[in-house]
């Protein structure tokens, strides 16, 4: 028998303590053995639950898991960074393995829990930490092991996506929809950490962290959100023939890698075009395999607990088989992150200008001078003394991209630039 | 060290050989020991091969490898029924692992195969047989465990799945894209396993016997190919909204199981509908993880070596830890399948009806007596005698469709009954 500690007993957690009792005959079978949650750790033992509980499980004291030597195995599902971290450590530190779903502490301090693992010949899994609900980190640690993966493209946060989605279908402005998703519960009250792209650095480093086997540093991922996404922005796209989407992008270039999280027009072809709503996706393109997706819900109670409960399985199975730990290596391997203004990239600019001659010649020049050649020019001629200027890049490095936006903005002739938006054609 | 025999040196065999030389290092990292290929059988030993070989490993006599003490584990990778199947057997009566990629056997014996494993207690794996570029069977068996999957529609063929493509992009009709597909190898010159289905049938087969924990005989899988699917017809589904793939559908419906392989008119908004060209998809739905979908390459020399390198390596290291065969439990689940007469579709038909008065009256009487509602009803007035009716019908029982259909075959009025193609709405 394995017996578990479970620490939270909140959406995920519930998730995970209902999938397991409802589907113990099944689980039981693949582990091998017998599974028996024996603590919960919760704030409040006397609180009313969604779920229906046995109150002697329930402890608010973390000794009673933590320091439980009953206890094999230790699911933290609290979430934050303290006292998530802490718990975690001590878990590992008394010989616990340990299964979570919090990418703030993988992404920030996965390299110590990996080597504390090590260290004292436990596991760790978090593939409820990245897109919950599509296997991903498990398939990449296991079945693509040998495919030399090279590039990831992924969506991984459902709000932003569902904004995204949302102003494309219904035409509607971001604040519009960011107060209906708020309304709805697709988006929470304070926002910024998905809205600014932070929740996608953080999965794509933990992504790229599995995939390349190396330490990304969250602080070290270019990050840029989708607050300044227009209506306009969109409706551009879509004549070009694209879409846009908040992409997280970790590619392996010579001995460093590229790793971003940014808007990004894509073309309306490619299959990430359609993942839509509050769905996630992960494209990947291997040496050997070829290009790979996957797609499935992001978050949420059961596609989470799923993903956790996965985890459970595979820890409870390796424990009672004594199969030591030989997933969560510490990587010797080094690679650099390159910095944003060495990475070449397509843009769409648009800038408003007065409608007069001469006024296109002028740009270009600036564009031509910092070395950005340009792909296409939309330029809408109205009866209006402003008239915006659509411009498409070939590949131009990004420093020479913000150098020729900046001479661009002392031009007596050029109102505002009003879009920077990545386009990304090489997947 | 786990000793490995490989039956078979041709395109996937060379591409396994070629993945563990190139990856031995991070391989036997996964795997926990050393990994060495003892034996290859093949025809002609001394045949020129594609990939540098030491010719002592070669042997044409089966018994060097199957009766082989030495050998802990059997690579099938020769293909076809005989002697495949005989192989694979005589393996595991010998106690060895299988691994192979061969869905003929799998959907032909996948039965006995299984039962052979567990009496032996040995391990069987067959990740490579279906969508091999596509991490689906292993997620399926341990990620996803707990998920209850419900419904899965299946994008398994890749020379259909290229032959539509190219004739929605391309306008061209089956037969011109067939030749040219041909041509470039993308489908073999006899392509009636291909184009009528029957691969598509065997891996649906595959797929749910795994899913739904019950084994699918092949005999009862309804399939229906590509052959009669029109350049008209893509574009009527065009206007409409829609998208011709072939499709393999497996969904669970009470204690039976409705399967069945046939072109359909999907949603240009569905994921699927962005599979294009060689690729393979794989669209599941599952009670607590949602809609998930893994899209990849599904056949070749990589995409189905990487597949089965996958498999090498999960089983090596259970032979290595001595942790015992648990996936490949016989089924005690019977579900029947159900007769496709009883499944209720949306279908699209085209009807050639002589332009006259009193004429579409005649048509909607025969399926109204029918059961057969009509969602949708598009007539083009041409300056001709005969003109098309493209109808779109509501759900109904395939049986009510083709009696409707027989009696619609006796009208003066009609000329001909030129497509009937099932509309996919409800995943």
């Amino acid at each position: 028998m394995i017996k578990i500690g479970l620490l939270g007993l909140g959406t995920v957690g519930s998730g995970v303590y209902k999938i397991i009792n409802d589907n113990r005959e099944s689980i039981e079978q693949k582990v091998g053995t017998e599974l028996k949650i024996e603590k919960i750790l919760v704030s409040d033992t006397n609180k009313k639950r969604s779920v229906e509980i046995n109150k002697e499980l329930l402890t608010d004291q973390a000794e009673n898991i933590l320091e439980n030597p009953e206890i094999d195995l230790v699911v933290e599902l609290i979430g934050g960074e303290e006292p998530a971290y802490s718990y975690v450590k001590k878990a590992i530190d008394n010989n616990k393995s340990v299964i979570t779903a919090n990418k703030l502490i993988i992404a920030k301090h996965g390299s110590e829990i990996l080597k504390a693992a090590n260290q004292n010949n436990v596991q760790i899994s978090f593939e409820g930490s990245v897109a919950g609900g599509i296997p991903i980190i498990r398939p990449l640690k296991e079945s693509l092991v040998a495919s030399n993966i090279n590039n990831i493209y992924g969506i991984l946060n459902g709000t932003t996506n569902y904004i995204l989605t949302k102003m494309t279908e219904e035409k509607k402005e971001f604040k519009e929809v960011l107060k209906e998703a708020q309304e709805l519960g697709y988006a929470e009250s304070d926002p910024t950490s998905d809205i600014s792209g932070l929740d996608a650095a953080y999965k794509i480093a933990i992504l790229s962290s599995i995939t390349f086997e190396t330490y990304v540093n969250i602080n070290s991922v270019y990050s840029e959100g989708i607050e300044d996404i227009t209506l306009t922005d969109i409706k551009v796209a879509d004549e070009l023939g694209y879409v846009i989407k908040l992409l997280a992008i970790a590619k392996k270039q010579n001995e460093g890698i590229d790793i971003r999280v940014h808007p990004a027009f894509i073309s309306k072809k490619h299959p990430l075009a359609l993942v839509n709503g509050v769905y996630n996706a992960i494209y990947l393109n291997g040496e050997i395999v070829g290009d790979i997706m996957s797609y499935g819900k992001g978050a949420g109670q059961m596609p989470t607990g799923s993903a956790v409960v996965a985890d459970i399985i595979q820890t409870a199975k390796d424990i009672h088989y004594n199969r030591p730990n030989i997933y969560s290596n510490e990587s010797t391997l080094k690679h650099m992150v390159i910095d944003i203004d060495e990475i070449k990239n397509l843009f769409y600019l648009r800038v408003l200008v007065n409608d007069k001659p001469g006024v296109m010649s002028e740009v270009t020049e600036i564009l031509g001078n910092n070395q950005v050649s340009l792909a296409s020019v939309l330029q809408k001629h109205r009866l209006s003394p402003v008239v915006p200027l659509d411009l498409v890049t070939h590949p131009v490095r990004e420093e020479n991209l913000n150098n020729s936006l900046k001479e661009l903005k002392t031009l007596n002739n050029v109102k505002s630039i009003e879009s920077v938006i990545r386009v990304i054609e090489d997947f």
